[in-house]
């Protein structure tokens, strides 16, 4: 029997009207189509969060300074950030990465590093075709460590001062979009901040008018955006389901849609944010979110908060009586 | 201080960018303003299960036996309903109350019968005002006892074969709306039977043309609805927020609202359901949705999952790391 009718027979045993569990049964179902197999009882989740700095932000593209990437990197190993509190709430492993961040190694941060940030991208390459290259077989490297390690689903997270600027230069490359339409304010940039930020990708898109989805990537991209797309292609090679939190991870997303489309079977998309371009990537990338909560702060909350729901789906699956064991009618 | 005030100003001090926790922040803010207090680090919350039996299920309105109400009573109690499972695993207690079931009572369900369901409210009242009056007592009861009891948060969920039709009648008696604008597939109902639903409630709206809102919720309502609807009036009397669940728990919001307004500033709601009249449903209480899943359950299923979210925002109310505390440099 495949495995999809496998859980649909499941479902359908169990004490409710057919269907009713709405978008949690159709997570069940997607789950495991990629998984191959019937979704566990207490599934194992780890969050990878990537971090990275960027060299745009002398632009003046972020209303943060870049140092914060590093101490919100050293909050999230110290269980003070948003990502580490919803981790711990949940009982999600967390992997805290640095892929390239300024300054001294943070202990207990695994250190990836490509470089001490992205070069500015207005002016030249991000990053050299190398160093993307590198930053996609890390993730690949990490998603293979978490199938042997026994995870069940991994959560995208990242932490980058100034890495909006990427993601929507990745997402107008992709898409086609023009910057005035989907740039928005990030973590906090005023109207002004949002239309010169515009202008700056505008001038980086012209720059790097490029053909080759990699050179794009490489152009445009983040080592924290890059890692998490060798992260989906790692996952997808063994068919380990992928949720993805916001923005900044769905570029990520796009970049691997690009290098590799089939890899998307592998991912699931956790909610929509409130940076203005999320819908337009979404609409990219095919994908309809679980959640709709005007979240706006990365480091992979979304991705934390959708991957409750699907551990409550899991206890549903599991633990719910069947119309058998509970001796509860059929339909008329 | 004002109480909002010093929510918001904890909110702003922790480790992210001010309101990118977005609806959780809101969440977090309403709900202090309605308590007059701090959301607790672990919130004690509490769903009250009201279940009944619809005499309008003669006119053949449901897809599922009335017996069903009765067997599902008893999955509820014994831990193998959908409800039952999502409560134990997100640590919220259940009280499941017998407002009206046919049959024997069932042990471990809280017995506060007002008749073994209500009467065919298509041919003539579903209960007396006496019964009416009685139910709204009783849920006001159940609400005092729960602020007694010490919960932070109460949630609704009902059981009720056949309560849809009720459900749907409230809406188009409160709102204007006709039913075959809003009539739905409830559990499993197929076209033709939709469509013979509107009938059934397009006969019921005929002779039930009332204009209190008391004659209406008892000529239209049911036991179980009622009773949640006092919950709300009993609820907002002592500043104990309630969580509603879906289709049905919103008409015995629309019958609080009706009755006192302003009970209604107590009132969360949780999901918007798949069933068709809910977006009208929500527009006239005024409500903006958690969580939109296509979910279309009952039970409290959906105010369970967003009170989830709730503990969550919870957490991260108490557990993050502040600005100072974490040593990051704040904005630009």
């Amino acid at each position: 029997m495949l495995i999809t009718d496998l859980v649909r027979r499941r479902l359908d045993s169990l004490t409710k009207p057919p269907a009713s569990l709405g978008r949690l049964e159709e997570l069940l179902m997607e789950y495991a189509e990629v998984r191959g197999a019937e979704p566990p009882a207490r599934p194992r989740l780890l969050a990878v969060v990537c971090c990275g700095d960027h060299g745009v932000t002398a632009e003046g593209v972020s209303a943060w300074p870049s140092k914060v990437t590093r101490q919100m990197m050293q909050n999230l190993v110290r269980g003070g950030a948003a990502m580490s509190v919803l981790c711990r709430h949940f009982g999600i492993d967390i992997w805290v990465v640095d892929a390239g961040v300024q300054g001294e190694p943070v202990d207990g941060v695994r250190c990836l590093r490509l470089g001490e940030g992205t070069r500015n991208l207005a002016v030249e390459p991000a990053m050299s075709l190398d160093q993307a290259r590198q930053a996609l077989e890390h993730g690949r490297q990490l998603a293979r460590e978490a199938a042997s390690a026994g995870y069940d689903f991994v959560l995208t997270g990242e932490m980058g001062i100034g890495n909006t600027t990427p993601a929507t230069a990745l997402l107008c490359a992709f898409s086609g979009l023009s910057p005035d339409s989907v740039t928005g304010p990030g973590a906090g940039l005023d109207p002004a901040g949002v239309s010169h930020k515009a202008s700056v990708i505008a001038r980086a898109l012209k720059r790097h008018a490029r053909r080759e989805p990699l050179e794009l990537a490489a152009c445009l991209g983040g080592f924290e955006i890059l890692m998490l797309a060798g992260l989906l292609l790692g996952a997808a090679d063994n068919r380990l389901p992928v949720l993805f939190d916001g923005f900044i991870a769905g570029s990520a997303a796009l970049v691997a849609q690009a290098l590799e489309p089939a890899s998307l079977r592998a991912a699931f998309f956790s909610h929509r944010s409130a940076e203005p371009g999320h819908e337009a990537m979404l609409k990219k990338l095919g994908a309809r979110p679980l959640l709709d909560l005007d979240l706006r702060l990365g480091e992979g909350t979304g991705a934390a908060l959708a991957a409750s729901l699907f551990q409550a789906a899991c206890q549903l699956y599991h633990g719910m009586a069947t119309f058998e064991e509970a001796a509860v009618s059929g339909k008329l």
